[in-house]
């Protein structure tokens, strides 16, 4: 099993809240309230963890509200290299209600001082080198530039680490640039940051080829219920998960993720490693959660995942 | 300076979240969120600290977002004697509008068993006698009866403890006839409880014969910018508090009660209790939160209170 460090630079408490009925202006009384702590890198930890590697998360946290976060990460054994910074992580909530309409309010979350990403890239050149991957998952705070993330990865890599990067818009734009180990964008995200449509797969394969020849090994490239390409020098393959009964797509990107590394982490074969990442996956659909609760459950989806090679299509 | 002990049968965790202008059903970027740790008498026990007091604190907390808590005692040095029960404290979560416009969200709490109602009695059996008074505080959490919390207060109070009530409602109601030592409710509440209009002072007046009576020692009736009303066996005086610029009614109830009980358990006269009493909640008014930040501000605030005998209207 390998030792995983993840970074989350904008880490967010996930507040689900359902109600009825909204009314706007009016005293609502809630049927129930959940609060996760999340975030794209410590999602993609909790998985990680499932599948039984030893964890190190990083990132920055607000000071004034780290108490999720912090018993999430001793429950699970995590070792915490979070910065902390003033204020508050910010709350994402989402208010569900009986008719199936959902109002999200994000939150800003702190502003970064340049103290603080300093502090970052101080304590990841000191614990960086005793990992065997890094994940650099998620948006950027505010105080952030993408430029900035785009040294980090750069950083992460000269230390001789597999990096894996996850992000939108800009900032995957520049961190792109840095050559990344392995990239996992959805077509939406990867058309956004190459400024080119790359829903069909002529598009893709010429975006993926590309992406290879800057360097990035392992361009996997999701589509929802379509499936997944993964593209590197050695395969070009599809995967088609099996149909589930939908209870919340959150996660479902980070399990991917997370069930790729693990696979090429651990020398499984590449139709391996896709099928089960694929699986891992699907089975975060199936969960208003995520995260590997039942090996028997992911044994069945497993099963019905079909991968096959990308040029036979 | 006295020990005492805060009972805060159903806390909440405060959420204020700004937003420019809510659009239900789409994604809204909110501008800021603040969470707080409250519950009346968890408020309560934060003005008793300012004023020098030494506090333990009591109730039911969620297990699984024990942690603004957690953190809130320990930063103020409160003795944690809290009773854990299965789920979430409930959130309220205030939706502030710029145009003024305020949503409520209140969250449903947990549900408190037979088991857990037992755990609070053995742990106030407990620790209870070492206390100077109790204060209980609050609505009543889902699965407690008004009959439970009323057989509460007469235990505490067969302890020999000056027992401190504020709640509204059923609650109120049979708290009341536990004949608890002291008691601030509004008028509105007071009214409520009793099934009788007390807005005029002379129902006012016969209402806190009856009540005083019963064997309460003090009753203390409040109505916001109307001022406060005390009587007991030995005075029957009105505060009028300085006009200040509302900034938010928040714990301005908790704050008076508090002053109240300080004033009460340090000896000082009748006069100077509830001219102290009534500037702390004059001070809540001023801030977002409450508490006693600024003690020059506090003395320029009770030179502008004015307390005199009710009988001389």
């Amino acid at each position: 099993m390998a030792r995983i460090l993840t970074v989350t630079l904008n880490p967010a408490l996930d507040v689900t809240v359902r109600v009825s009925h909204l009314v706007p202006g009016e005293v609502n009384r809630s049927q129930s309230s959940v609060t996760h702590a999340a975030g794209k890198g410590v999602n993609v930890a909790q998985v990680l963890a499932d599948l039984g590697h030893t964890l190190t998360v990083s990132g920055f946290l607000g000071e004034d509200n780290p108490h999720a976060f912090e018993a999430l990460f001793e429950h699970r054994g995590f070792v915490d290299a979070f910065i902390r910074v003033p204020g508050e992580t910010r709350s994402n909530i989402k208010l569900a209600e009986d008719d199936g309409r959902v109002t999200d309010l994000n939150g800003p979350g702190p502003l970064v001082s340049e103290l603080a990403q300093q502090a970052l890239l101080d304590k990841l050149d000191q614990i960086g080198a005793s990992h065997d991957a890094v994940v650099v998952a998620g948006s950027l705070p505010r105080g952030v530039s993408a430029q900035w993330l785009r040294e980090l990865l750069l950083r992460l890599k000269a230390m001789g680490l597999k990096v894996v990067f996850d992000s939108s818009g800009e900032a995957l734009k520049e961190g792109l640039s840095a050559g990344p180990w392995l990239i996992k964008p959805n077509t939406e995200e990867l058309s956004d940051a190459l400024g080119c449509d790359v829903s069909d797969l002529a598009a893709q394969v010429g975006a993926a080829t590309q992406l290879l020849a800057k360097g990035i090994e392992h361009v996997v490239i999701s589509d929802g219920a379509q499936g997944v390409n993964w593209f590197s020098r050695r395969a070009a393959l599809h995967a088609q998960p099996p149909k589930v009964r939908v209870a919340s797509t959150v996660g479902a990107g980070d399990s991917l993720l997370a069930g790729m590394l693990h696979g090429l982490i651990s020398g499984h074969s590449p139709e391996q490693t896709l099928c089960t990442a694929t699986a891992i996956a699907a089975m975060a659909v199936t969960q208003i959660g995520f995260g590997i609760s039942d090996a028997v459950q992911l044994a069945t989806l497993e099963s019905g995942v079909r991968v096959r090679p990308l040029t036979k299509e």
